[in-house]
């Protein structure tokens, strides 16, 4: 492979280029914004290196398909995004998110990490491997879709529509990336998601708010049934909620163990005195990574600029966040939830369910995965993390474990990407390693076929 | 009076062009958008019907100060202001808030009613009255600030400072209107007001929401501070909050059946079902006039964009507004409230007091309010109302009450001008009217002196 190697050295600055060309072109699903051009740019990429593509139709934004034959039987497909979050709020970048601008080894935009920087790893690795080596020794897929950041509300129909051009017989995941002692980090599983939006309005308009004696105000009713949801102690109260989850086994938790999750390392990268309930050692691990959440991602009502205003707001809304684990699932929690602020006298309340993932898990003893860790811990030289989940969602459930195929999730990130943050970045050292460890991913599965 | 009513009516257009004309100025003191060239504005229309002005410099935007001598021994002053409210949210209003707009008679425009109406309405009648009559028959004080809707925090030193130049034996205060039956509402004082900001921070910057399983988020924790500050039956849970809240005497009780208020069409009005608690009659009355509020006027935390953003935001904010009734204040309730947050575990909150104003009365056997009732009574042909307490706030105790001075508030307003709301406006009549009933009231008081 230093054949292979010295190419992707060679050409590291052309391949930097390619992904910044990428991130110049903004891409925010939630926002329809850039999404058609930047489908383009990547399937342009992908019939660069020879690939076939199609830009296949969904209920939403469409999948970016493409195939490379090569010798042997085996078929690995590769599962990336090229939509981003929305890059807001712009005033804490210290560069335009969409500019690609390096300082000091990195490479600072919004998608950097999430998810362009992998996917142009990927097709780096392809062409390295395909110029020194010729044929590749398996068949390679790339399904990239553009509704990652909004829950992949089309990726189910769409996997089931396109069975056979999805089949594999393992996938490499999305994303993944570096702990905060700079080892890479590989995942299993993800937690599934419900993310929904509550709104209530209360009067016609916003009113004086001198007649807030005797007129309902929408942001008390929110206030109110969103501390009916979750108390102090993190717990969620919802009923019901906790029925399905899957209390881990002995050997599950003792996996935890072997993560060596640096507490005092989190606690300075996010600023915080103590985690919430003042957890840690394995109690910490097992919320982080076998419990499901309830996060509040946004609130807005009334008046939110500078100085007083002096008004009854008319309507209120809030994000919320639910993150799943075996066995829970999305379309139960809605359920869940509307039954308990029914319940809880808040039927002015709207649900509306904005995405629902279920949760996925691949065994620990898959083939790719111990090849993935192999090959990472000969590139980066320390010893690799195998998370048994990732605490983030993904459409994992549908696109791959409901049709057998074992999925492995590993990518360019470290512990200051700043993913869905302002400022996200990478070194861009991740990305030339990155783009080895895939051409190094694909050597290795193809020899054991 | 009949020479001056029809100099009104003769010069109604030229009027109603000299209040649109202020009305295009924006002058929003929370934003510090337009307050200079408002205050000249304002300064020169004064100097148009012979008053000596001044400009009056303050901590914060200046007092435009005028006077105007006449025959009598008598001062009346009229307090009013410059500044407005923010139009914010621009995209409900049917016109440019700031084009004054004119639709089937209503002139629509940030301030028509709160308070560039009123005040150019006074000025109109000291014009007429002068024009036709020759002398004033009392000696007239204009006050106008320029930071009433933030809370006039600079007025009180001003006052304390400015004894002599706002003295008087009597003030108009600045607002007023009709109600829903068209009957106009004369008000005898003003509810406190302690306006303050919640601010809470998390973290270091907004994160992932995947670990938001074991890091703090910061909009929980306001909504959980929130939610311990008023429950579900709009019960204070502050303690000592209702410790200085006057019990209304039975004749206090008695003179809100007099109010004739319009509980369907206030219902209308607003479009609920239900005023909190289902209240209705006297208690509902008691609640309005003689009871404190809690009410939060703006929630805002993470993402509130279109879609879903999985983000674990870092900061919340929430603004509070406090109505008080005598004898509550303003410092004593910031107090009690940083108090409630420390004993609730909610430390990492930072309380930022906007604003603060103690609740003033004026008693009912007044003679200016008798002069200002029976005057509305001959130029509306309805019975006036005449409040007890306005449910609104203004620095009328700062202003009149420390220093003797009794204050009786009429103005043009009527039940739908949407004060401190998206489309504010007047009915042009009530403008017209509004400029005669003030001429009278300086013609009658002038007699009584």
């Amino acid at each position: 492979m230093d054949k292979v190697f010295r190419y992707i050295d060679d050409h590291a600055e052309e391949f930097v280029e390619r992904l910044r060309n990428l991130l110049h072109q903004p891409s925010v699903a939630a926002q329809s914004l850039g999404m058609e051009p930047c489908a383009q740019k990547v399937r342009a990429m992908l019939e660069g290196i020879g690939a076939k593509t199609q830009l296949l139709p969904t209920d939403g934004f469409p999948v970016v398909y493409g195939e490379l034959s090569g010798q042997g039987a085996k078929t690995l497909s590769f599962y990336n995004h090229y939509d981003v979050q929305p890059a807001e709020p712009f005033e804490l970048w210290q560069s335009d998110p969409w500019a690609a601008e390096i300082r000091d080894g990195k490479l600072y935009a919004r998608g950097a990490s999430d998810n362009k920087g992998d996917l142009t790893a990927r097709i780096c690795a392809l062409e390295a491997y395909q110029k020194v080596m010729g044929a590749l020794p398996l068949n390679l897929k790339f399904i990239i879709e553009g509704e990652e950041e909004i829950g992949s509300p089309s990726l189910g129909k769409f996997a089931e529509q396109n069975r056979k051009l999805i089949q594999a017989d393992a996938c490499v995941w999305e994303f993944g990336g570096k702990d905060l002692a700079d080892r890479p980090t590989i995942s299993l599983g993800l937690k599934g998601i419900c993310y929904v939006e509550l709104r209530v309005k209360s009067t016609i308009a916003d009113a004086h708010s001198s007649i807030a004696a005797i007129v309902p105000n929408a942001a008390w009713r929110l206030t109110w049934a969103l501390s009916t949801l979750k108390d102090k102690n993190e717990k969620v109260l919802i009923k019901g909620f906790y029925g399905k989850v899957r209390t881990p086994h002995k050997k599950e938790v003792d996996a935890l163990r072997s993560l060596g999750f640096d507490e005092a390392g989190n606690k300075k990268k996010y600023g915080i005195k103590h985690f919430v309930k003042k957890l840690k050692g394995t109690a910490l691990l097992r919320k982080l990574y076998y419990e499901p959440t309830c996060t509040i991602c946004g609130i807005s009502s009334g008046y939110s600029g500078t100085g007083p205003k002096t008004v009854l707001p008319a309507e209120a809304m809030a994000k919320i966040d639910f993150r799943l684990v075996p066995d829970q699932s999305p379309a139960e929690t809605v359920k869940l939830l509307k039954a308990h602020l029914k319940k809880h006298g808040f039927d002015d309340l709207e649900v509306i369910p904005l995405n629902g993932e279920h949760p996925a898990r691949t065994p620990i003893d898959e083939p790719l995965a111990q090849i993935v860790a192999k090959t990472a811990q000969q590139i980066y030289e320390k010893k690799p993390v195998v998370q048994p989940t990732s605490p983030a969602s993904g459409p994992m459930y549908m696109l791959c474990q409901k049709f057998g195929i074992p999925a492995v999730s590993t990518g360019i990130g470290y512990a200051h990407s700043n993913g869905h943050a302002p400022n996200e970045n990478i070194r861009v050292n991740d990305f030339i390693a990155g783009i080895k460890h895939i051409a190094m991913v694909v050597h290795e599965y193809g020899q054991r076929a």
